[in-house]
């Protein structure tokens, strides 16, 4: 019975904590973010609109206010379809924040299309989901250094 | 015993999830955040550095590149000591999102510095802390459609 109880403690204990420290979860959302990124780069949203909870909210610097929940992000982002041609992207110092059921993912990026180039700061919060799926519940994409409002 | 992995499978599992619905995250939270943003309305910013973790990052317009760590914030700070006066602010719609150990507030905020008005969105995401703290792990703020880069 005491093996019983070991092995439950070591159970939850292993669920608890042991991915605070794991770069598993880094490489894992990291990897998540560009491919995410990458269908975006051509012009496809569904990329983050799959990857994105029912509940996410996002702020990028065309809404005038935040954005709730994955059916208004699927409206908003419906007219981008088609329109994003992004030729080379620079994805600057990724860094993941992670606890064992949440992650926050930052990174400045620097979007090439043909000679223009757009650089922004970038915050993505992931959640761990009951089926082990990591989802994005908040996104939020900034100029650097924009003009002024 | 049974009683005994009862408890211990009682415990754990209360650790892991009770708290993600819980709306007292969302209260401490929010309450947090407001008073250190009632600080640094009146000029000071250690409401802001005392509530930021030691791996804490940071974007806001005026950076050209995401900023790391609690001492990099405090260099950055230290001239904005003292100029800034907000005369009142609205914190508009604040919500969190949250597991046991970590919680993503978002916010979109108005600012009155006499008829001057600033409008910004905000990402704060902060970590539960061994000593039972919250602390902010990331920091976005970015103006509401700034006008270019």
């Amino acid at each position: 019975m005491k093996r019983a109880i070991l092995l439950i403690l070591l159970f939850f204990t292993k669920m608890s904590f042991s991915q605070t420290t794991d770069t598993g979860i880094s490489e894992t959302i990291i990897a998540l973010e560009k491919a995410a990124l990458e269908k975006w780069n051509q012009g496809d949203p569904g990329g983050y609109l799959n990857l994105s909870a029912d509940d996410v909210t996002y702020f990028d610097p065309y809404t005038d206010h935040r954005l709730d929940g994955l059916e208004a992000l699927k409206i908003y982002y419906e007219p981008v379809k088609g329109q994003i041609h992004v030729s080379r992207y620079e994805m600057l110092n990724p860094k993941v924040t992670a606890t064992n059921t949440m992650a926050v993912l930052t990174f400045n990026l620097h979007s090439y299309a043909g000679d223009n180039v757009s650089k922004w700061n970038c915050t993505e919060v992931y959640r761990l989901e009951p089926n082990g799926q990591w989802k994005i519940v908040q996104t939020h994409w900034s100029f650097i250094k924009p003009l002024s409002q």
